[in-house]
């Protein structure tokens, strides 16, 4: 079989809330791509960032469908990374979307931060420790 | 801030053997993009899918690392996603690689494929219910 014939499309994570998942999504800059309904009654929505073709699927299932589990904490997830030339910036408007600062430091010369979405999947966002601004952004930062 | 000023760069993964994670990743098509070492002593690895810009991380966090956690079954994630032009192509080259089917079934027109990744971290492959095969690749599918 020739890679040609296989795309990695998307990555999705599972939500509680789907209005409140995708508010949180669209307010850090995701678009809705799709969305529908799966045979046995769960939900999905494909949500797509500005300059990337792959795909945040978020899935809701409800009580009783044959996927749904109760949430529970694990360790298979580790976090989605975002490049921010601005990363204060990026912070403001994670926080203002329903996110929560979980971590924020500084290594050499890059600024992390990380930010919990409303389920508690993790974002990082990684760029310059001082973000040179231009004339005309202004603002302290 | 511009979205232009913001990039959706990777997908990241905890995984408890980082060599086996690797062979498992690169069985399944995915290639070695950069690697390093974090300053208080994790590892990660970013695997690149041709024609995918996303990438996909593998963190390694070793015992007493102030990261490390007891590898613990959770619900935050749900899936990667990949189109397969030939799932059971797919799936031979991901149980050769390690994986192990979970689930098969058939939905309408497609058929969906979820093969686990040997920490549990699950992946579906999605297409044709009955690919159309070229003469040169022959086989009973």
């Amino acid at each position: 079989m020739a890679n040609t014939a296989v795309r990695f499309l998307y990555s999705g994570i599972r939500v509680r809330d789907l209005d409140r998942s995708i508010r949180f999504y669209r307010g850090i800059g995701f678009r809705i791509q799709a969305r529908g309904r799966m045979q046995h009654g769960g939900e999905w929505v494909h949500l797509r960032y500005p300059r990337s073709w792959h795909r945040l699927e978020l899935n809701f299932y409800p009580r009783g469908n044959r996927f749904y589990e109760a949430p529970k904490r694990g360790t298979e997830f580790d976090h989605f990374g975002f490049y921010a030339r601005d990363v204060h910036a990026w912070l403001r408007r994670a926080r203002k979307a329903g996110g929560k600062l979980v971590e924020e430091f500084v290594d050499g010369t890059s600024r992390l931060v990380y930010v919990e979405d409303p389920d508690g999947i993790c974002l990082e966002a990684f760029g310059p420790a001082r973000p040179r601004r231009s004339r005309r952004s202004g603002g302290s930062g």
